[in-house]
């Protein structure tokens, strides 16, 4: 499986406010890049607390992208993933409405009555299995998606999930564009959040290509190695 | 006064891990830059925070570069400079040995003990009126500075006392050095920290250069205007 994380940070490395609310950190160019990045993608994925606090549809924008994709024989529009132990995406949300299919991953220990509510003939709420926090497991997550003919999964945030995925050695690359902005906030959602790492056991990038973007700089980097590997 | 804040952050805009623990975050070549700023600048300043956690001496290292501060009639090092409420510095702090001028800005609550012990030849405790948070009023500090012959000051962390500074509007210029690593945690300490902005008003930056440096990227930017300013 593939894995690239993408995402918009400020210069501090906050994906949002304190406040939780989200932040227009890139313009237009980075837009179409990441319409792109989506398009190439079997899913695009985030996690429950992404969910709740922004909406996102994750739907490819482009409609000259939807008909490559069709034209290759694939969906229109690549999965969508919600990494959601408990079950708790609102039916109501916009990333399990019928423009694509979509994946909540939740445990095996998610209320049953969630789980019905959130299935529809778009919607699959697939049980995996729990990590010793209780949360999902997402290496058995990666697999279950896998089993489902996704070979390549595009993960748009957030810092929780994120970090998990670095922490279990299963990101393969990362790029982030670089808003010109100072967010500030010691409790603001960062790029990695979590525990974190402990000195010296960091994750090990290899800077591939820096460009600037809008008025930011969006960086590209290739997973050297993580802690997990060592 | 001319306020240049410089820092090394991981990808996820970390200044240290979750332990607080210094990072090796740059290389060679990003050493020699900071020390080439350091010598360009009159003080060099960081929040008491750093120094209880780093014990950093804060000096230029390069001997020429000490020799060319002196041919131009000013003294080999730059003055030091701790931001320090409580005069909580340790008296055996590199920061405040004799191979610098170094002040240490308190507010006029610290307790005489301890600014009695940090004084000497070298080590002036300066009293500093309070903001409203019972902390060193920053434009009252550099004032104090400006005071003392002290016209630019570069300002290396950690992230409590950048935050303030940006809060403040008193910030010219932003550069930050990002390694090519991910460092994780939610209680790690960043850039910036503090309270933090609220959506939508944050520091308005402008990004002058983008620079490949050791294995990472420099990106040096231009401070347009903060929320103080609007
Ligand atoms: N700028 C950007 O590019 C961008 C992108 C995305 C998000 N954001 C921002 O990021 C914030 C949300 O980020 P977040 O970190 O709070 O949420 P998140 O990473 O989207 O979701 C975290 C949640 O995922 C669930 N989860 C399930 N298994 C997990 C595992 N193994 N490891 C980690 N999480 C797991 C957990 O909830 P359960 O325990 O209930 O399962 C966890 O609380 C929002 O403020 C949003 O605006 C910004
Ligand atoms: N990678 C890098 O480039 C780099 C550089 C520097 C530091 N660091 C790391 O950063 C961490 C320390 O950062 P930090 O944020 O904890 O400490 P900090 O910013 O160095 O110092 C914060 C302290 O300064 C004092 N202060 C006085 N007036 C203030 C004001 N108006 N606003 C804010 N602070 C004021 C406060 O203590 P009082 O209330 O007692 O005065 C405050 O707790 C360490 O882990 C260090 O390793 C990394």
């Amino acid at each position: 499986m593939d894995v690239v994380v993408n995402a918009a940070t400020s210069v501090d490395g906050k994906l949002s406010s304190r406040e939780r609310r989200q932040v227009a950190i890139s313009g237009e160019a980075d837009f179409d890049r990441v319409d792109a990045l989506r398009a190439d993608s079997d899913a695009v994925a985030v996690g429950v607390g992404t969910v709740l606090a922004d909406d996102p549809s994750l739907t490819v924008k482009a409609d000259d992208r939807v008909a490559d994709r069709e034209s290759r024989g694939e969906p229109g529009q690549p999965a969508r993933v919600v990494v959601d132990s408990r079950a708790r995406t609102p039916p109501d949300a916009a990333v399990v409405d019928d423009r694509a299919r979509t994946y909540v991953l939740a445990t095996e220990d998610a209320p049953g009555d969630r789980r019905a509510r959130l299935t529809s003939e778009t919607t699959e709420v697939v049980a995996v299995p729990a990590g010793d926090d209780g949360r999902v497991d997402l290496a058995a997550a990666l697999a279950a998606l896998e089993a489902r003919g996704v070979d390549s999964v595009m993960v748009e945030g957030g810092g929780e999930l994120v970090f998990s995925l670095f922490e279990a050695g299963l990101v393969d690359e990362l790029s982030v564009y670089v808003g010109s902005m100072v967010v500030g906030g010691r409790d603001a959602p960062t790029l990695a959040d979590g525990d974190g790492f402990t000195t010296p056991d960091f994750v090990d990038l290899s800077l591939r290509d820096v460009t600037r973007v809008d008025d930011g700089v969006l960086l590209e980097y290739d997973v050297v190695d993580t802690p997990e590997d060592r």
